[in-house]
């Protein structure tokens, strides 16, 4: 019997497939990955990295579209049952608070998550180097571009789905403006989402396994569950040809999210698939959202393969929940809190 | 005649010389440099990049100590007249705002800004790496620990010594955790000092000529003056042998402190003499503090020279603020205001 909960909402028509006989680990793909393939729309050559949401009864997704001149902007896209894609052939508009237009000089790896109302977008953005951009919009249709909310050099802002302590609560991975060969998971808060603080470090790369000993950064947004948060994420080790993605899983305190309670010490997918070993950018799995059933506890994961394709993945809250706690390690300095 | 003013405190005692007949440049030394040599009180090495304030009546500082270990940490000093100075042995014991024991496993390039009522310290701390970190007093005697402002990595936190538009403004370098081989300085608003953002970027590493060619980073804090905010900084260019570090002056807007108004393109001071030159890193001086005197004028500098001494330079606002604008010229995106 079931023992874990999601904490959410129903969403009976989403994507969803039984584990498979003969399934290796807690995760499963899709039968028909990739869902997006290479040059999905005009002038777009490759599409991953990418977010999608439930609305109104469809979902919609904020997709990195890599134009064919190589540079990442973001593209809106719409489906009716989270697998067969419409993707717009143009950027998102974004304007300043001000409505004056307010377009990222480049956008990567959006996450898209609801908050109260409002739909948050997240993406590594150009702030003299990588850093975090924010925007909100509550139709799909107008896209309002906020303040940074960090000084440079970050990537893979994560946001929490709902507020903590009062305060909104982001994830994000402090970097340098290279291809940073190092990285752990930190969190900040903010009352009004303009400024933030109480700064704490998360989680770090390393443990006794090599999949994540490089650097780590936050994936989907956490997913509310009676064991806490649940959250899926990306572990980088190296070899002599270049870097490996992989994910990983990890369950946070539910009132402390900067205190990790369980972490998996093997990855949860790994690049095995030609879509996910062969592209711009090999031996890539790189989650960045979620689809959750509250009722049943599916979990759909949505991921970049490659730099070049967007898979989708399946597991239980119990399932992955279960294997997280069976193969916890505690990394470095999980267990502290921050600074204080 | 004097038609530049500095908007402050009379400071009649202050240390001072009048500029040398054959001086060459805006800023001129102390005769009896260095004011702090090596090994100053049992324990502690070398004092460097250090910053002062007139305290009741005499004046206080904060000093970076670097311990017989090799490492550095902040120690408490007293002066009556801001050049003869007695260093405590011990560490300043910081502690949390619950008065529990806050130690930094390391502290470097104190800064030291009174803020309305309230003296705050400002240096570069571990938190997984290089950050800034924060500490209030208002007696010199108990020093609370506040919420580092900032993610890592970054260094050269300088708080402007008033609110600007209701808010707290610090200035800071973002930067690796190494030797950073670049770096500009950004500047952050906060409401209360504990959420930060409004994040904006100031002044760009660059220029015409190569003394500033590697990266920069803010000094003392801000001189409120009747052209804008006058701040010298340290710009940093690279040899075969190493880094060297000169002082250069900037003029920012008096309301818009991120718009820079006037830069200097040459630096105002550059290591020359022996105790500069010579020392646990060669060829450096490094601003931390100013008095200044609004009555005459007149402003000492503080600098730290060679990560072994303390140094006291002069000159008037009158002065550098004319030779500023005479040798003013344009850096990169220096007249664009941030990201809106």
């Amino acid at each position: 019997m079931d023992t874990v909960r999601i904490i959410g909402e129903n969403l009976p028509n989403m994507p969803w497939q039984e584990k498979p006989e003969g399934a290796v680990g807690p995760v499963w793909r899709h039968s028909d990955n990739p869902v997006i393939h290479r040059n999905p729309v005009k002038g777009v050559a490759r599409i991953f990295n990418s977010a999608v949401v439930p609305f109104e009864g469809e979902y919609v997704g904020i997709f990195r579209a890599e134009s064919t001149n190589g540079r990442s902007h973001l593209h809106m896209g719409r489906s009716k049952d989270g697998l067969k894609w419409t993707i717009e052939e143009k950027q998102i508009p974004f304007v300043n608070e001000q409505g004056k237009p307010f377009q990222p000089n480049y956008a990567y790896d959006p996450r898209l998550v609801k908050v109260e109302d409002v739909y948050y977008i997240i993406w590594c953005t150009d702030f003299y180097g990588a850093a975090i951009g924010v925007a909100r919009t509550t139709d799909f249709e107008s896209f309002v571009r906020l303040e940074n909310p960090f000084l440079p050099f970050n990537r893979n802002g994560v946001l929490f789905p709902r507020k903590i302590n009062g305060n909104f609560v982001m994830l994000s991975r402090p970097s340098d403006s290279g291809h940073t060969p190092f990285g752990d998971v930190f969190l900040s808060e903010s009352p009004d989402f303009v400024y933030w603080g109480k700064h704490r470090h998360v989680m770090s790369k390393g443990g006794q396994g090599w999949w994540q000993s490089v650097k780590i950064g936050g994936g989907p947004a956490p997913i509310e569950t009676s064991e806490g948060w649940l959250m899926f994420y990306h572990g980088v080790t190296g070899t002599c040809n270049g870097l490996v993605y992989s994910m990983g899983a990890v369950i946070l305190d539910k009132d402390e999210p900067s205190k990790v309670k369980y972490r998996s010490s093997t990855y949860v997918l790994t690049p095995e698939e030609w879509y996910e070993e062969r592209g711009f950018v090999p031996n890539v799995v790189f989650p960045c959202a979620t689809l959750t059933d509250a009722e049943t506890g599916r979990i759909a994961i949505y991921y970049g393969a490659a730099d070049t394709y967007v898979g989708v993945a399946y597991t239980t809250a119990q399932e992955i929940i279960d294997y997280v706690k069976a193969t916890h390690e505690e990394v470095g300095d999980d267990a502290e809190i921050g600074i204080m």
